[in-house]
C-alpha cells in the first residue's frame, strides 16, 4: 500500500487505494476502495479511526468527511479553441453566429488555434475544478482539416487519464456551404471521432434536409453518433428537431443523436413543447445545454420525464466567440439550477446529477457514479450537502480521476 | 509609519498609510496614499523599489502590481434576513412572491431573523469578497416593527467601518393591506432610515395610487428617499413607474427615488421602452437590478444614456425566499455582463463601474473611486485588466475599507 510505485512518475499525482471518510452525495461517511482506476468497494467509514486532514500517504487519502460527488462531466465543450492562459484578447468581431464564425476564422492562427498547448491549458483548468470527462466539439473545416481532432487526442494523451474525451467532428463553418467538409467529417468518423457534428442546418447551410441527410449518411456508414448545434429558435428550430427525429428513427440511431443548445425547445408554448419533447423521447434523442443566461430555460423536468437525457456543458471558454467561461462545471450547475428556477432540495440534486452521474452516456461511460464498478472519478468539496454544493460551488478540495489524485486545494497536479 | 498604533486594537485589521504598487482600473502601477480613511494621493509607483509580496508592515501594503478596483457597492441587499453560516434550510414554501412572503413570515423566528448575528454573518461574507458599502432593505412589518433596522445598525457599528450601510425601511408584507405599516415606515424615517421602501403597489396592496401616495407623503415630510421593489412586469409595471415619475416630479424628489428590479423596463418593446426610459431620466429616477438569470435584461446602455443611474445588488442571500446567493458582487458583475450580452472591453468596464465607482449615489457617497478625496475602499484582484476581472471574478487578494485592511487572501479580518 505504501510502495513508491503508487506514485505516478510522470507528474505529481498519487494513485489512490483508499479514499477514506467521504460523504458520497452527502450521505453517510464512507471509504471508497480503488484499484485499477475503478471503485472496488464502498464501505461505511469507521469514525473512530484517526483523521489527519487531506493528506496523501501511500495511496490512502483522508477525505475529512467532505462531500463527495462523481467527477463532473462537461457534455458540450470546445477545448481545441481558447486563449485561456494567454494575454487578454479583446473581442473585436461582429455580433451573431455568422459574425463570430468570421471573426474566429480571421484570428485563430494568431492565437495558435487549434493547438495542443491551447487544449492542454483548457483541460488542466477543467481538471482543476473537477471535470474528469468531456465531450468536445473539435472544429473540422477546409482550413484546419482534422488537425483540431488530433490536438485534442494529443492533449488528452499527455494528461495520462486525468480526463477522458469523446470528440465530435464539428463543422463550425458549415457543411454544404463549404464543399469538401462532408468528406472531412466522413474521414474524421473513419479515423475514430465518436460523433459527427452539425450546425444550424437551416440558417447556416440554408438546406436543413441536405445537411441532416449528409450527417445521417455518415453516421450509418461509420457507426458513429450525431451531435448537432441548433441555435435556431422557435418554429424553425422545432422543425429541424422534427427532421432529426424522423431520420433517427429511420436509421435506427436511437440513443446516438444529440441536439446541442436547442433553444427552440425552451421557447415553444407548452402544448407544442410537450408534443416535441415526447417525440424526442420516443426517438431516444438527447440534449446538451450550456445553461445560457438570458435564454428561455429548457424544461428539464419534462425532458427527463420523457426520457430525454440532458447533459450540461461549458461551451467555449475564453475563445474568439466570447471572453466568458472558466470551465468550472459546478459553478455552471449553479447557473443551470438558477435558470431553471430550482429551489427545492430534490431539484438541486437533480442539477448535480445532470452535471455528473447522469451524464456518463455523453462521454461513453456505461456507469459514472460513486458505486462499485464505476471509474474512480471523485470530487470532494467542503459543503454540507448536495444542495449546498450546487448553490455555492465551493472550491474543489480534491479531484480524483481514474484513481489518481489530479487536483488538490484548487491546484492542478497534472 | 511603523508604529503599533497603526494596528487597530479591536480586531486583526491594519490601518493603511500607503497601498503601493497597484494598478487602479488596470492602469499604470501606482501608490495610493491614505490618511483618515480617505485617499490623499495617487502617485506613480517606482518599479525599482523592492517588493515583498502582499505584506503588511506598519501600514505600508505591497499590492504586487495587482489590479485595483474601488470597494464594491451592493445597491440592493437584505442583510437583516439570511441563514448564512447556519445549517442548511430546505426551501419549503409555495411559489410566487406571495408564497415566499408567507413562508418567510412563518419560519423567520426559528432562524433568529432578524438578528444581529444573522446580519453580521452576511456582512462579513460580503466584506470578504470586497463589498464595502451596501444599501439594504430591512423588513418593517407588524411582526418585527423596526427591529430589522436596529439590527442592521448594530451589526454595521460592530464592524467598525469595514462596511457602511444605508437602510431602506422595507414593507415586505405590504403597506396598505397591513394597517399600521405606513405609520411604521414614517417612524422609521423619523428615526433615521435613509429611504422608505415599497412593494408591488398593484399586485400586493391592490392599490398602486394609494401605496405610492403614502410613500411620497412620508418622503416629503421626513426628507428621505424612496426605493420601491417592483416585480410587476409589462404594462402593469410600466404604469406604476409612470405613477412614480409623476409623483417624483410633483414632489421635487428628483435623484431621490429608486425603482428596484423593474422587470417591466426590460420587457417592454423598444418604442415604449425608449419613452419610459427617457421619462425616468428626466425625473431623475434611478434603478437597481440583481441581474436575475432568465429575466429580460435591463437596457443598460439606454438607461445610462438617458441619465438613469443603475446600481447592482445581490438581493437576499440564503434566505427564506431562496437558498441562492453568496454576496460576491464581482461574481454578480459577471452575471450582469453576461445577461447584458457584453463582450466588448468597454462594456465589461461599464459593468465593473456599475458595481463600484458609479454606485456611490446608492450608498450616500458623493465620490467613490480610486481618486483623491474618496473613501479609501479598495479591492485587489489578480487579474490582467478590468475585463478579465469581470469575466473571471478571481478571489479577492486584499480588501481595504475606510483605510483599514478588512480582508486578505479570501479571509475576512473583522
Amino acid at each position: 500500500m505504501h510502495s513508491p510505485a503508487m506514485h505516478s512518475p510522470a507528474d505529481g499525482t498519487t494513485t489512490v487505494t483508499v479514499l477514506r471518510d467521504v460523504r458520497p452525495w452527502g450521505g453517510a461517511r464512507s471509504d471508497l476502495h480503488v484499484a485499477g482506476g475503478v471503485i472496488t468497494a464502498v464501505v461505511p467509514h469507521d469514525a473512530n479511526a484517526p483523521t489527519d486532514g487531506v493528506v496523501v500517504d501511500g495511496g490512502v487519502i483522508d477525505g475529512r468527511g467532505l462531500l463527495a460527488l462523481p467527477g463532473l462531466v462537461n457534455a458540450h465543450a470546445h477545448v481545441d479553441k481558447s486563449w485561456w492562459g494567454k494575454p487578454w484578447v479583446s473581442y473585436g468581431g461582429e455580433g451573431g453566429v455568422q459574425g463570430r464564425i468570421a471573426h474566429e476564422r480571421a484570428h485563430r492562427d494568431e492565437l495558435g488555434i487549434p493547438g495542443v498547448d491551447v487544449t492542454l491549458a483548457v483541460l488542466r483548468e477543467s481538471i482543476r475544478t473537477g471535470t474528469t470527462a468531456v465531450r468536445t466539439h473539435a472544429d473540422v473545416d477546409l482550413g484546419v482539416g482534422l488537425r483540431g481532432i488530433e490536438v485534442v487526442r494529443e492533449a488528452v494523451a499527455a494528461l495520462g487519464g486525468a480526463v477522458t474525451a469523446q470528440v465530435v467532428a464539428f463543422p463550425q463553418d458549415g457543411v454544404l456551404r463549404r464543399p469538401g467538409v462532408l468528406d472531412l467529417l466522413d474521414a474524421a468518423a473513419a479515423a475514430g471521432a465518436e460523433h459527427v457534428g452539425g450546425l444550424d442546418p437551416a440558417t447556416i447551410d440554408r438546406d436543413p434536409v441536405g445537411q441532416l441527410d449528409g450527417l445521417f449518411a455518415i453516421a450509418e456508414r461509420r457507426g458513429v453518433g450525431i451531435d448537432v448545434h441548433l441555435h435556431d429558435g422557435g418554429d424553425l428550430g422545432a422543425f429541424q428537431i422534427e427532421l432529426i427525429i424522423d431520420r433517427t428513427l429511420r436509421a435506427g440511431l436511437q440513443g446516438r443523436v444529440n441536439v446541442a443548445h436547442g433553444f427552440a425547445v425552451g421557447q415553444l408554448a407548452v402544448p407544442r413543447q410537450a408534443e416535441l419533447v415526447a417525440a424526442m423521447g420516443e426517438a431516444g434523442i438527447t440534449m446538451t445545454t450550456v445553461a445560457p443566461i438570458g435564454a428561455a430555460p429548457l424544461p428539464l423536468h419534462a425532458l427527463r420525464d420523457a426520457g430525454v437525457a440532458v447533459g450540461l456543458g461549458t461551451d467555449g471558454i475564453r475563445d474568439l466567440w466570447s471572453p466568458y467561461g472558466t470551465g468550472d462545471l459546478l459553478a455552471l450547475t449553479t447557473q443551470l439550477a438558477r435558470l431553471s428556477g430550482f429551489r427545492y432540495d430534490e431539484d438541486l440534486v437533480t442539477a448535480a446529477r445532470i452535471a455528473s452521474a447522469d451524464a456518463g452516456r455523453f462521454v461513453g461511460r456505461a456507469v459514472h457514479d460513486l458505486v462499485v464498478g464505476a471509474p474512480a472519478d471523485v470530487v470532494l468539496v467542503d459543503a454540507e450537502n448536495v444542495p449546498d454544493a450546487v448553490v455555492r460551488a465551493p472550491r474543489r478540495a480534491l479531484v480524483v480521476a481514474g484513481g489518481r489524485v489530479v487536483a488538490r486545494d484548487g491546484e492542478v497536479l497534472v
